[in-house]
């Protein structure tokens, strides 16, 4: 019953729509005593922040974070923390006709079956700016976790996977896709100004990475590190798909290719020959780094025309005007990776309060 | 903090290890007045019943369910319902390796780095015996939502898919491979019997589809239906990969072939014409099938060599003795479907509290 | 683990300390469809208003609510509904002292002791300031059961208790007591000025009282209604006890003297010859009005000097100087009813998600 | 929604019926490690048992428990303990009209308000055999808090309190009644003796101090230990009123009289010169005694007839044959004293996730 809550020890809630004044997150058992200020917070809503290029919505939002409650003379007091960031270029007009006909492979429909009541203006609570809670919560998060170091980039986009080979962490920086293989990053550049000029749009692939996870967090059975993780990453816009590890091409492994062995290793922790698994066993953290990977489905907010009905129930066609991604995917690795940062720190005192340490 | 429950308003709550006398469900929230009795959640147990064939493990359990509470002249009192299965066949000699050394692939080292201290015999809380517990209570899950059909069968195993135009319910039970494609069967058979003795084993694909779920089930953002389904699949043992519709395949389409088009129903509720989305959109259900599909590896529990440390730290080489699954995938297709129940009640009981009906 | 969460499938969280710029309460699983705006919400943080009479703190908050999100059109959508209550009338000069030595009943001390860091302003995040929020909360509640009829008022203060006989919910709100006996309200008074001038404080007893409520909300064990209705209350700012129908009193009655009798009623419901169970059996609603009373503590911010210890644990004496309510269980008044508007929401949702209806 | 969980990071779910084949406790969270045997659990067990004395119902239930998981080689593991005990001694013959009328004063009615069908057999998942799951899963929260002594005794039995100054706490183990006043005891007995005869029942004051709890542990607001302690002790079968420290008294004192005065301690934590609080401020613990009150009411189960109605609606008169206690009061005392001990243990492993050590 807690539709807008994550986590458990660690946790936030978060509120506000797309076209509403204001959104923000409650972050709730937050450690006292941490160094936290916007600033810390800032660069992380930045990376997911609209409009930095011509691959993602054209909606200018500055995305200032504001700390309204939780911090005193530069510290978390361990009560919870309110960020709240304003909604400054909502544009409610551009959404008329989705008020009336339900957008496929949107909410719209769901959304009347459910509640009978929607806000249509920009998808609502539906829409993506969530995310934008969810990335400030993340930056909180990531100073409860400093030993682990989290990354998130894509490894596909539109069809078209990375080389492995040509992996350059720098590079994920360097150009509008948090794409590691530069290579890669020209084809989607093509790929997608293609799209986005004939009106449709892309999926993509994300991948996370969490160094510094030591082993023994998360548990067995229902609490399975893997298990939140699909949670925090299925709950995210677009995502229609989530693996741990080798995911999907572990099914078609032998067992003992499967396996990553093991060998003593320097400091009395064993090293792992290689890490099919994505750094959990049985749900637990093994101390390898944990991988995960999403896949983002091609937003149907398009200019292409789709065959629909409306509230009435009549046939109806319809054309999502708006400001949208053509690749929701592209935005979604820093919100992808604000959610590890979560998961992570949730388990860590989650484990905690079980184990103590 | 729910370690060992899952669900929200129907949740229930399992214990037991692999070698101790029993496990069990306590199923909570359940409403009352439902028609239940051990013969409404024996057959569903029979199908994840070890030692039905050569293909599963040669552990003979009877895994007769009792109910202990929660019933009263045949009908569930709302209050909760004690489910329990003796385990009479625990064979812990075969483990005296295990408790010494790491297999890779298990639980056993994240075990040991968490907790200190480990029941080691059959994985102990770890082994996939706990799937019993989570098989009856979704057993009692159906009698929640009469109105949806539950099936799951293997698409994939060894890396062998099933053709889909020989799709075929009426095969799945017919092999015991839960397939539902006889060639694809035939197929598997030589595959499994190949690995079996020479020691190792396969992953797999389970696919598991409801049908009759009605429009406006589950919730947008944290409580997506999606996140729900990511989150109980990915609990199972072995899984490491989980999608709903199309899923990864989705992120290689363009938006519009993606986007389920909607025309006029007979009924006043739209006709979908296609399914990419899995029967959710925005995490609310739309009436279409629920189609929900996860990976699981090949079991590391094998007769094959590998190279491990000890609890002090020290190189070793380990054999898994013991009596195992080849294919794990196999028996975990009753427990999809139980676990696709459990989250199904949950969202009709949750959708309920807030929106009434 | 739901630190500043109340509430199953109706529940809020709420931010925010004394000296903040604002604080709030986001309310989540609210059903959809309900009128409402910032009128429905501010008649009851007027009654819960500092400043509105010399028995209550001179601190000067219009405590104007805005509604951020979860609306549209006038209507709740089913979302998160954020409810923001800026702070104008902070003085945090006043509070120096209080940073260095701890005030004696307060938790200055345990604050430090858990947190090792603490924001003195104004109690931060234990003043009661963040009350404010409940009642916001408590206001939406109450649309959600409009069947029930909820007041709340003091039956004793400074251990002058009205006389039953007097009762008159008329005069409740003629005083500035939330007094129901003209003649009580005139001797409490006296009293209050008295203590107020010698710099002291007093304790009170509120009484919380819904009508309306149909029988079968609540359930057994620990989600009795009593249960909830005791954490509710006793999460209010110096509550140190609470009861249910005659409570203490009943410990001092014979069975047959205690038990309900029951007599045919008119609608095919029972009628029952007294309410010494103040509304539940077995933690379930009956039909008969809900009725809890709870004890407030005078206030520890007082001008008399008190012994106490510093930070660095060296005698020292303090005096609270701030601006303080003489008496807080005046304005707890508003905040019981809030929290009793809040359970019983929370109990029709989930008694509906179980039972349906 | 966690109707039979109670509980945050250490947490346990009952299950059972009064006169089902057994109940139990599955407890959550416990830390790894710890030993445990049934014989840690079988002296409370003992304690609460009934037919120790003629002053407590005659069904012979031995209580005894069987640890089912949870425990390898005599430690925890850290998964699920399940904690079972059989019922032995059902009369269910005993309750035939209880089925058909409603017992004023008990369950029955609300529940079949609720519920429609029900469980009549002994008040079925209402009767005071439920706590003995909690008595069970009590033992195992003290081998989380080593650091705290628990003790619990009644100070008030038909309205004959105790003298304090003639408090010794080596009588409570003397009496059949907990008392730590041996001339209380004797009257009381007198008192019980004549109402029991006369078949009606007495109500009843249960006190419980914890000793050794350290500063730090709950938290404001939501998470108050007092809220907390309040919730676990209005669960309990009859309870209808809680307390903290001085409870309702405190409401008649002024402020200067309530505030604990502190003074500078020998090992560097304050002392404090009085327990008014009851161990708490703001919630949160003092690192003083914490004493929680409650009042349980006379039992309705009583040989005096009683007007009711029955499921028809029609008028009928009840006397409640059975085995019952002539005051439940005097074993709810080992029943709160494992609520607190559960509470306290959540309160620790709580406060270590957030603020560590």
């Amino acid at each position: 019953m807690t539709y807008n809550t994550f986590g458990h020890a660690f946790r936030f809630t978060t509120w506000g729509e797309s076209h509403g004044p204001a959104l923000g997150a409650v972050v709730d058992g937050c450690p006292p005593g941490l160094m936290l200020s916007e600033a810390d917070i800032q660069p992380f809503l930045d990376q997911r922040r609209p409009g930095t290029s011509r691959f993602t919505t054209q909606r200018a939002e500055p995305d200032q974070v504001r700390i309204l409650s939780g911090v005193y003379e530069g510290r978390t007091t361990g009560t919870p923390i309110h960020l709240m960031i304003d909604n400054v270029d909502q544009r409610s007009k551009d959404y008329g006709d989705i008020a009336q006909s339900y957008r496929p492979g949107h909410a719209d429909y769901a959304y009347d079956a459910k509640y009978g009541h929607r806000d249509p203006r920009g998808g609502g609570r539906s829409s993506a700016r969530e995310t934008a809670a969810r990335v400030a919560a993340g930056a909180v998060a990531r100073l409860v976790i400093p030993e682990v170091t989290i990354s998130a980039y894509l490894v596909e986009l539109g069809g078209i996977a990375i080389e492995r080979a040509r992996f350059d962490a720098c590079e994920i920086g360097r150009n509008p896709f948090f794409c590691p293989d530069a290579i890669a990053a020209a084809a989607w550049e093509i790929a997608l100004d293609t799209v986005r000029k004939a009106g449709s749009s892309l999926g993509a692939i994300v991948e996370c990475v969490a160094t510094g996870v030591p082993a023994g967090w998360g548990a067995p059975v229902y609490a399975k590190l893997d298990s939140e993780l699909a949670s925090a990453m299925m709950s995210i816009n677009a995502v229609k798909g989530v693996e741990i590890g080798d995911g999907f091409a572990a099914a078609r492994l032998r067992g003992e290719n499967n396996a990553d062995a093991m060998r003593p290793g320097p400091n009395g922790n064993p090293v792992f020959l290689s890490n099919h698994s994505g750094g959990t066993a049985g749900g637990i953290s093994t101390g390898q780094p944990v991988v995960v990977r999403m896949a983002l489905k091609p937003t149907s907010s398009i200019l292409t025309p789709v065959e629909t009905v409306d509230r009435s129930g009549a046939a109806a066609e319809i054309v999502t005007k708006g400001r949208h991604d053509p690749c929701v995917g592209i935005r979604a690795a820093p919100v992808a990776a604000a959610m590890l940062a979560i998961v992570l720190a949730d388990a860590k005192l989650t484990h905690r309060a079980q184990c103590g340490g």
